[in-house]
């Protein structure tokens, strides 16, 4: 165990702080409640960013992009909206800055004060659909799917690593399309790209399904999501994706003439994935050692690391540790050799598991006479000596039984920490003591809701898609009820 | 002739406007200043970042991501700084909106005032060396070489699609080294990244050279630029390379120890390029039909167009030409098939001339019957008929040489507007009649450089590298001078 970092069943708050913090993926900024992505981190975010920005094209987007500031007046357009994002935000009230005059230092100059205060984006419905009252007249300009990449701020109280910070990385589609039809198979299509990308690079099972009436999205009729159960059995929400059905369109007054020349309000979606997936990542994989970072989104997927003593002894490593690495590179895996000469190879194990290398390669003297070397797997820590010359063979099959180990054992997790709870004392004690994931009964009222919330801050994560229908009572209010909905605590 | 568009002779600046809009480059949004960067503009964005970045990543550079806000106080800790940056600006006062009592909607709530305004970043020295200063202790931590790609903010009163606006996108590297020569090689390495990029991808002659003091980056101890020349004989700047010295560790003591256990500070670098690229693109290849891209930067390298009467022939002609799209996108060529119906083959001619794709193919049931495409180049509007089953062999090759003609008119344009000056009175002849570069003697004194530019507009653009010297005396004050001087009217 990596004696630097908190016990992870001891304090799991405090193992995540300490772990993103060692492992050199973030730090907390000069700003309150803003971070710094460090180029470990970033790496992982770029990452995820080539493989979304892939399936997204590959589903018919393109990239646009659109101002970080939107004038106040904006958010009041839409009426829910406003509600939801209009009030902790960023606000630039001024545009210049002066010398004072009792030379106290830059002081804003009273004179440049805006005339209407500008808001840092949190999301970027209003400027876009204000932009696509401009571009849309006719059915022959739909459909529109746009997304951008951007940063994005919403002024938190409390703030942690990745997780929930002021400032944040995302990328936010928005598509404008002629019909109902189209903008919820649109709104479907990226939920499931968002399930996709989860277990099949994050390697984290997820359960997609929509979000109750008073979970949804400011402005949405209907919010999707991907909820994911983390090791301390709390859930957090991945990607969401929302059909916005004429409610941007009537804000801004976007209409279109169809086929058939009428004049109607076009139809919307909007979908977004979040930094925050690095937090999921963390939490949903690592252990007292470090990271656990799956193959497919590791910065660097392999190590190799020379044991040696004298500088003769590296040299020769050197030459196989070159062999190996350019072999390596050439089928697409990422390659570090660390041949530092100020750190022991014990302390570099150490420090690559931390930091959640998927592979390391250990290569000794000994080794160059057997012709060998040593493989350690980072998720089951687990170490065998292969021959070199089988290393190229090897590592690929290795990487891909890593990437889906990963999947099993947090889809095993998962399975052991969900519960069918039937009665309303298992429900407290389920959430006091192990937590997880709980399918139970709920009458399907907003007061229900908000009183479980209340009394538990247990939230209707989702209700899963396919749900099988199921007769029974609801958990709180023992009303009828046709469905278990998946109840967390949640990030 | 593109007829929506403003003659490129006649009036180059609506010229150039028109031609960001209707090639759906950019458009003004809604926030005075800050555009809307639309998804073909991007497109070419998209391949200026993957370029750069690659070459940023071959350079030993990675990325990481800093906070979008900077404290008030920060920007005062750097005298030469705080005068070029904490001016004109977007300062964040308040972080929370709220329902006004007398329901005029939402208003800025007085009671959420930030103790230190916050200002949008128009730069991130001061936020990054405030993030070094905890993460270098000693030369082992060195050198950082760190690059992020973000939006900045500088509040410009007079804004220009591309060219200067309020938000922009761009790249900024920051470099922290053990050595002073260090950061003088990175320093140059970095311009000599640009100057490559320009030429090899965007097809652009420049000017590799030193600035004069006064048009230094503030807080810079030398900055280094690529100058390019515009059709209308105005300069441009594209990227620069600043050498800080040690100005930023001092004032955010920055210290590390030396291999021999000296305390000393850190040698600093920083770097950038913008989204104003994509404007030198348009003005150095464009004309009157529209935009002309370099193969290498446009989003769409081929496009296929049908001339069809009947349906029947559309469906024979998309045969052949799902046929060529795929064959060359296998080679790497991006290419668009075009078969819409509700356009004539000459509006679609004229409008992908107007977007600059670099190659169209033309393909009509003649064409079918004789085995033949017709192919049209963008950069010479020349056509020819070729062999259908030759479209695989020759494509490649037009692009390079495409690309290659791009760059070889620009560099004929910028020799035939460069000129060498003695006289007082041909400098001001040149500058107000065709423009250009001026490459005149210059007495090395601040004064004389701000007269000239009082007096004319012209600014020196650089001293270029391995600049002859020659004797000579000041253009402008006849005093005595060793070297020509780069000087030009600019964007």
């Amino acid at each position: 165990m990596a004696k630097f970092l908190t016990n992870r069943d001891e304090n799991y708050a405090q193992w995540y702080n300490d772990l993103v913090i060692k492992a050199d993926l973030a730090e907390n900024s000069a700003v309150r409640g803003c971070m710094v992505i460090k180029p470990y981190g970033y790496a992982i975010w770029e990452k995820i960013q080539a493989e979304l920005d892939r399936m997204f094209k590959a589903t018919g987007h393109v990239n646009a992009y659109f101002p970080l500031f939107i004038p106040k007046s904006f958010f009041s357009k839409e009426a829910a909206h406003v509600e939801g994002f209009a009030k902790e935000c960023a606000v630039v009230t001024h545009y210049r800055l002066k010398h004072d005059a009792n030379n106290k230092g830059i002081v804003v100059d009273p004179a440049a004060k805006l005339e209407e205060e500008l808001i840092v984006r949190p999301t970027s419905e209003t400027i876009i659909w204000n932009s696509y009252k401009n571009w849309i007249k006719s059915y022959r300009d739909l459909p529109i799917l746009i997304n951008q990449w951007v940063n994005v701020v919403r002024w938190e109280m409390r703030t942690r690593l990745f997780l929930r910070t002021t400032e944040f990385l995302w990328q936010e589609g928005h598509t404008a399309h002629a019909t109902r039809e189209e903008a919820f198979e649109e709104t479907e299509r990226m939920i499931k790209v968002y399930a996709e990308f989860a277990e099949n690079f994050m390697a984290l099972p997820v359960i997609k399904g929509y979000k109750t009436e008073n979970e949804r999205f400011a402005g949405a009729l209907d919010t999707y999501t991907i909820e994911a159960l983390m090791q301390d059995g709390k859930a957090l929400q991945g990607g969401t994706s929302h059909f916005l059905g004429q409610n941007f369109a009537k804000a801004f007054d976007v209409q279109f003439t169809d086929k058939t020349g009428k004049l109607d309000y076009v139809w919307a979606t909007s979908w977004g994935l979040s930094t925050r997936m690095i937090g999921a990542l963390i939490m949903a994989h690592s252990d007292n050692h470090g990271l656990v970072i799956p193959p497919k989104l590791a910065p660097v997927q392999v190590v190799i690391i020379p044991i040696f003593k004298s500088s003769d002894q590296l040299v020769n490593l050197s030459v196989v540790a070159a062999k190996i690495k350019s072999d390596l590179e050439k089928i697409g895996i990422s390659v570090k050799f660390d041949d530092r000469d100020n750190n022991t190879p014990g302390w570099k194990f150490a420090d690559y598991e931390l930091k959640g290398v998927p592979v390391r390669i250990a290569v000794g003297p000994r080794d160059l006479e057997n012709g060998t070397v040593e493989i350690a797997r980072r998720d089951s820590l687990k170490k065998e000596t292969i021959a070199m010359n089988d290393v190229n063979n090897h590592i690929p099959h290795l990487l891909d039984e890593i990437q889906k180990n990963i999947y099993k054992k947090a889809l095993k997790f998962r399975n052991e920490n969900t519960y069918y709870v039937d009665k309303w004392s298992d429900f407290l004690e389920i959430l006091d003591n192990q937590g997880g994931f709980i399918m139970a009964h709920w009458d399907g009222s907003s007061e229900t809701e908000e009183k479980i919330k209340e009394e538990t801050k247990a939230t209707i994560r989702c209700i899963p898609f396919n749900n099988p229908e199921e007769a029974g009572n609801c958990i709180y209010s023992g009303k009828p009820s046709k469905q278990r909905v998946l109840f967390a605590r949640s990030y």
